[in-house]
Order: structure tokens, then C-alpha cells, then sequence
């Protein structure tokens, strides 16, 4: 079994755009579980292509998106912040003819899905993917081998979508260690609101309230809690721009919440106050699981 | 050195009224280290003082405050939750007749230095004390030598209070491990207010807000963001409302800039909103020193 699946790779050749924590993690786990024969990287930046080929993520690479490289890529991952998904599709439509399966990896889902319904041709069929494998780290040099071992990997496909695609990306996050889960694209951003891009505004919120003289005397928890606040300035911009809807949602719900808490705070409600840290801290040990 | 150190213990009799995590960490590290001669515990269950003697948190101990035992002791600790610090010291003072050092390491300390003020005699000295070393777990079984270790050690004398006791509390956190930081009471609670209580409630609210499915999602971030929602509920009730003043006016001010936040997302300003998310990224770095 082992011996034939190192014969018969799971994809012949992937192509990778953006070379990042995400698309360099990717590239070096897809080459060093073989389960591609050749992955191809684009990037920006000369430097970048020298990095994954140092670090194993990339067979070859380029800083221009290559047509004879796309051309032989039966799997094309956009792995590039959100609001450039759309425009670096829309090249690869130009420079390819051939048929394949493309897929992103963007925190968001729904205005890129509607997007590239509007103008992807019948031979690209897009599934798009959101592994839950960033950190505040990024780049290159940040990428791991093991970064999707244990993630949720959310596929996100419509009910046009091609089964056999569908299963194609299961398959490749699976093979790098992922847990897929499939949900559509405008659900699937309503819950990474609450669980990902909330925390984050939460934890910015936190870190702007604090003064320098309280964070000197900060332990564990504060540090905990803020960590997210770390993560790319631009990268959560774009984040927040494509989600606003559920976003601002999800901020509406939170903002009424701690409205609450500081009501049964403020008038000594503590039978409620308790009631409620009991619902959360018992909702949380769930998670712990 | 060592040896001189070894033969003069910093203090003779210490008791510790509480075995909890604190309490409990407390007593370990100071029998370990040999700090005091002889450490006597006082907790409500006979299992808690059976639990602190097999750990080696105390020499011996009783469920019942006891004269004699207190009345040896040139130091007592309440390491009890914040509501129960005044009834307590209240007790002590009936159950002794000599001179000694009153600390406490509750999580709040205006109100309750205000309140032993009212009624503590001249020969009892109280300085609080709030060692920054909580965790979400608690009780005597979470107790552990090193958990002062590096932890700022607030210590909240007030004017009038004997500058040889504030040495004194100064060497007993020093001496496990802590680094300790002077602070008035009302600027303590301040500090805490925002680095230790907010993100609690915060913690609160992004797991009240959270859907069972989304949290089914959760890779690092939302784990690390509400790690502290798991906090005990009535320790937590009371530090909110010994410190309801602090905590709400830290809340309002987190309340506006969630508000903004929300603002600058739903109208699309992504350039302030990119400044923002800059702002609390490098303040949060520079706690990464």
C-alpha cells in the first residue's frame, strides 16, 4: 500500500500562487509526503522562490505566473491574502486553456466564491478552501511541515460544484493532515466571524484599552488573549473588508453581550453574573475536548 | 551564603489561611526553599489540609483558625477569594493578642485595604499583596513550587503603612521567585481592570457569542483568545464586584473602541482601520520582550 502510493502520486503537478505561511507550509508538506509529483510556486519576490526551494516547498518556481507551468497543473492553489484571490484568478483564466481544479485558501469565502462564478470558464472548476491553520506569524520562513496536521480545513463548494472536485481538494487536505468539513461559503463566514475574526478585534480592542504601565504587569492571560492582535495589519484588513456583513453581525452580538455584563456588573446582579460566567466557562470546556 | 541562608530562615512561623492554588503554591514554596521555619495551614475541608501536607505545602494545619497557631505566626497570608478577606482578618484579630504582618493575595485591593483599615489595631501591620499568577485552574491539586516564579508581584502599601513591613511582603514574594512592583491600591485595581478583568469578560462574551458548530472550527486563536473564560464563576462574581468601579470604566472604554472598530468595518475606512490593527500590533510586540 505504502509502496503504491509512492508510485502513484495523489496529484501530478500543483501549482501554488503566493509562497506564505500558508502556500510555503503547503508546498513543503505536498512534496515531502509525495503526494504530488511536481509543485510548481509564484511569488512576488526572486527572494521568496530561493527560500522555498531552500526549505523544500518547491520543485521550481517563478516570479511571473508562467503559462507553461500553469498549463501542466492539474490543481492551482491561490495562496494569497483575500482581496487578491479575484485579480490573480482572472490572469490565470488568460493563461491556461487547459482543464483543472482550482482552490484558495482565503479566511473568507462568500464574495470570493460569487466572484469567480461570474467569469471562471466551464473547464476551471473552483472549490474553495479555507484550512484553519494560520498563526500570527507569516512569510516563508514561518512555514512547517506539520502546520495542517489536526487543522479544520473547511471546503466550501456551491450546489453547482463538481463532486469529483469536491472530493480531489478533500484529498488534498487530507493527505497533508487536515480534518475537512464541508459547509457553504456564506455559512462558513459566518462562523469563522465569530470564532476568528471576533477574537481578533476583541483582542485589538484589549491591547488598545491597556496602558503601557498595565501590560508591564501582565501575566498569562492578557498575553493569551491579545496574541491574535499580533497577526499581519494587512492581511486582517482585507479579512474584515470581504466578511463585513457577517462581521459587523457577530460585533453586534458581542457588543450586546458585554453591554449585559457590565449591566449585572455595575448593579451588583451577581446571582446573573455568575449564571453567566457558569454558561460560558462550562460552553468553553467543551472546546477543551 | 547558601548555608548562612539555610540556618536563618527569612521569617519563623508562617500561616496561610486558604490552600488553593495560591495558598497551596505558596506553602510549597516556601517549605521548599526554606524561607520560613514552619508553615501551618488553615483550610474549610480536612481533605484540603490532608492534600497541602502530602504535597509538602504546609507542617501542619486545621480547619478551624486556631490561637495558638496564629498567635506563633510572625506572618499570615489569606489567600482566600476577595469577598472572604475582611471576615476573615476580622477573626484574626479577635483570635490574637500579638504584633505581626497581614497580607492577602486577593485580585482586588481598594476595597479591601480600605475596609481592615476601619478596624485592624495598630499591632497588626496589613500589606496587600497580589501575586499576577492566577490560572484558570484552581484548588490545592493545581498548586505547584514554581508558579511565582517571574510573576510580577504587586504589593499595595498605603501611606501610612510601616515602610519595615512593606520589606518585609517585598522579601516573602522575592523570595519565592516574584518580582515585585510597588503600587497604590486604587491604581492596582485600575491596572488589573484592564490587563486581568477585561479580558476575562471579554473572554466571556466572545464564548457566549460563539456558535457550538463554530467553536467545532476553533483552531489556536479562539482556544488562546478565551482560554480565561474558564476561570472559576464565583471567583471571578467577586472580583467583578469588589472592583465594579475600575471594571466598568475599563468596559466602556473597550465598549468604544469595538464600537469604532465596527465603524470603520461597516463604512469601509480600511486605512484607519489598518492603523488600528498596526497601533495594537506593535503595542502588543512590545510585551513579547
Amino acid at each position: 500500500m505504502v509502496q503504491k502510493f509512492l508510485m502513484q502520486p495523489l496529484f501530478d503537478q500543483v501549482a501554488i500562487v503566493g509562497l506564505g505561511l500558508i502556500g510555503g507550509s503547503l508546498g513543503m508538506a505536498l512534496r515531502k509526503g509525495r503526494v504530488a509529483r511536481r509543485v510548481i510556486g509564484f511569488a512576488r519576490h526572486e527572494t521568496t522562490i530561493r527560500k522555498a526551494k531552500a526549505r523544500g516547498a518547491i520543485d521550481d518556481g517563478d516570479t511571473e505566473l508562467c503559462p507553461n507551468w500553469l498549463g501542466e497543473s492539474e490543481l492551482v492553489v491561490i495562496a494569497t491574502p483575500p482581496l487578491t484571490v479575484v485579480p490573480i484568478a482572472r490572469q490565470i483564466v488568460k493563461l491556461t486553456r487547459h482543464r483543472f481544479i482550482l482552490t484558495d485558501v482565503a479566511s473568507t469565502k462568500g464574495e470570493i466564491t460569487q466572484a469567480l462564478g461570474s467569469f471562471l470558464p466551464e473547464r476551471i472548476t473552483y472549490v474553495g478552501s479555507h484550512p484553519m491553520a494560520g498563526s500570527e506569524r507569516s512569510g516563508i520562513g514561518a512555514a512547517n511541515l506539520d502546520l495542517f496536521r489536526g487543522a479544520p480545513c473547511v471546503v466550501t463548494p456551491v450546489a453547482r460544484t463538481s463532486r469529483t472536485a469536491v472530493r480531489r481538494v478533500f484529498a488534498l487536505w487530507r493527505s497533508v493532515g487536515g480534518r475537512c468539513v464541508e459547509i457553504s461559503p456564506a455559512h462558513h463566514d459566518t462562523l469563522v466571524a465569530q470564532i476568528s475574526h471576533l477574537p481578533h478585534l476583541a483582542a485589538v480592542g484589549l491591547t488598545l484599552v491597556a496602558q503601557e504601565e498595565a501590560m508591564g504587569l501582565s501575566a498569562g492571560g492578557f498575553s493569551d488573549t491579545t496574541r491574535i492582535a499580533l497577526g499581519d495589519p494587512a492581511l486582517w484588513r482585507e479579512i474584515c473588508w470581504t466578511n463585513r456583513r457577517a462581521i459587523t453581525a457577530a460585533m453586534d452580538r458581542l457588543l450586546k453581550e458585554l453591554r449585559q455584563l457590565r449591566g449585572l456588573i455595575a448593579s451588583g446582579n451577581s446571582d446573573t453574573l455568575t449564571k453567566q460566567f457558569r454558561t460560558a466557562q462550562k460552553k468553553r470546556q467543551r472546546l477543551k475536548r
